[in-house]
């Protein structure tokens, strides 16, 4: 039987589910543009450590990829902090998303036959 | 069975694979930096529609609440995107955002005792 | 004697007190998260035009020139827009910028030799 | 006529030769989606200076004033770089926005009557 502990692939849904409950924890939601000020700071963070990888600054590769990964969940965080507040299922808008994406690649290969 | 039309719930990892498959099928990864840029356009659509929302101009609430999650899908699909090219799995990244947030919570609990 | 058209070059406390007059007519300041929010909308339009020229979907580069420069005066604007709400000199600030970036350099020449 | 800090208003072109003279002394400028990046992440740390003081974590003003106006000039550096590299004239960018704006609250101003 699946425990919280993750043994089970993460749904989608249950990640929604756990975000909701530390942010209860925590006192409650932020403000939606309280929440999406945290969302740009955390993507900020990401844009740090991306560009110490592939902008200019070179740094170690191990030490960075480790921060990128920090920094890509801490996004994933806030985006479904975000997604709840708004009451948004999370699955959904990615279903819509990738519908997207496929009628793309259909497109470009009706394009280029 | 679960198959790929979402009768099962999506997990993080099935959502990892689905994202790759389509970028593959449009011809693949944009390097790091333009995949990041590309988070950010998304961003500032959600910014958009969240400040016509919850900003000073207000619009219909139904037709907005759309859009907010058409975006937060567009979001979530680029950071999946990011994820694979950067071989981070998002799962983990979320559990250990998911950790801090505990930590701090049982550090709130103990500071109000 | 200068206009407001444009004949003298523009000072940035100059920049503010024109952004300042069109913000009023308009209505007034929005709030400052607001405002963050419309930064990021600008920002991620710039992100859009960059990504056109410098990323994967390559454009026409005198179309784009024209967008990038549209997006980055609405960046500016909102941004000066943000420095009046804040009471911040703007000039001031880049002057700290500068006087950090001057510093910098004086190190890597110090490393250098 | 020379200002309380005993130089010449700063004019915006002037910014612009300032921000080239100290990037050229620290070895040139970074590839655009690099710049992009880098002002991705001096909005992030803007975001989280305003999200102390106008969201939820409530800090001390006069401190977080400061670092507002910091990050705001950091902001403003990156943006007349990116101006530099992308051979923009920030001027007649930032006039078009004002031009924009003007025509915004005229269109208010026949709206309202």
């Amino acid at each position: 039987m699946p425990d919280e502990s993750g043994t089970e692939p993460l749904t989608i849904r249950r990640a929604q589910h756990e975000v909701d409950t530390t942010i209860l924890a925590q006192g409650g939601y932020w403000p939606p543009l309280a929440n999406l000020a945290r969302l740009f700071e955390e993507c900020g963070e990401l844009a740090r450590a991306l560009n110490q990888v592939y902008g200019r600054k070179l740094v170690k590769s191990g030490e960075m990829a480790v921060t990128a990964q920090e920094e890509l969940g801490d996004i994933l965080y806030v985006l479904l902090a975000l997604a709840n507040d708004l009451q948004i299922d999370a699955e959904a808008a990615l279903a819509q998303a990738l519908a997207k994406a496929h009628r793309r690649s259909l497109q470009a290969e009706r394009g280029s036959e």
